[in-house]
């Protein structure tokens, strides 16, 4: 069904995408996707999640600095890019109870904590996770959502930046 | 048809309103709604925004200080509010042109601006105004997007305390 879904999207703007021509590319009955993923947006962003789910961790770039800011960099353009735009503005539109939106969130989570576990085996004293996500990773998708000036494409490595030297 | 919508809402749940519903209700053809508004989330951002434009600004405390806190502190519980929260799903959800999401921060932005105008006036020295957007709503406006926890009453007090005091 995911295959189904993204060949579409390559064809065609995902606001006319339809259940029945998901059913149709992937030889189902509508009734099925209806039974397994409640809706469209559901789908959608099941779709979206799976896309982003990375196959593995943050590069090891030897220090917590370098692999704080490396995957700030790389998350700032994923994020800004069409296709992470478009996951974030999906998982937001389902309903879904199991929370599209939490997922996506916890899998940004995971990845920092591997960053901070590493840093802890180096002998490193990283920052507490929740400082992370409140002032790089929140303020990055709020300026995505809400806001129609471009972004510096610094950023989210100069909020990880004033983080990790809360002096300058 | 603001007045329309707002009766409509108490009635049912608002995954069940219909554009023709909302015509009948306010005695006009559906295609009215559609030729001004493109489609339903677009009218129900628009009603969204508006019952959340403040009709004046925020308290006047004495000391930009507690005009901050005061106003974070009650930020917090407007959009932690199941109105609120609905405001927020609805003009994220809405494609409209005229970025219904844009215009729901600018009017946080201008009431923030207000209070750090009127520390000016005072003779106080108000932090930037983008630090605040950062620091203090995003974190807010993510973890209520994106996160399923409970959130801390005093969540927004505590990152304006931490802006306003980082040596603590």
């Amino acid at each position: 069904m995911h295959h189904a879904v993204r060949t579409l999207l390559e064809e065609m703007p995902r606001e006319e995408l339809t259940v029945p021509q998901v059913a149709a590319r992937a030889g189902v009955t509508p009734s099925t996707i209806y039974r397994r993923w409640g809706d469209l947006p559901a789908l959608l962003a099941d779709v979206a999640l799976q896309r982003f789910h990375p196959d593995n961790g943050p590069a090891d770039m030897g220090s917590l600095r370098s692999d704080l800011q490396t995957w700030a960099q790389g998350y700032q353009e994923e994020m800004s890019s069409a296709p992470g735009r478009a996951m974030t503005r999906d998982v937001l539109a389902s309903n879904d109870a199991r929370s599209p939106a939490c997922q996506c969130a916890a899998i940004t989570r995971s990845q920092i904590q591997m960053i901070l576990d590493r840093a802890v085996e180096r002998g490193e004293t990283p920052p507490d996770i929740n400082i992370v996500m409140d002032n790089v990773v929140a303020p990055l998708i709020y300026r995505l959502l809400f806001d129609d000036a471009p972004i510096d494409p610094a950023f989210a490595r100069s909020r990880m930046a004033m983080l990790l030297d809360p002096g300058r």
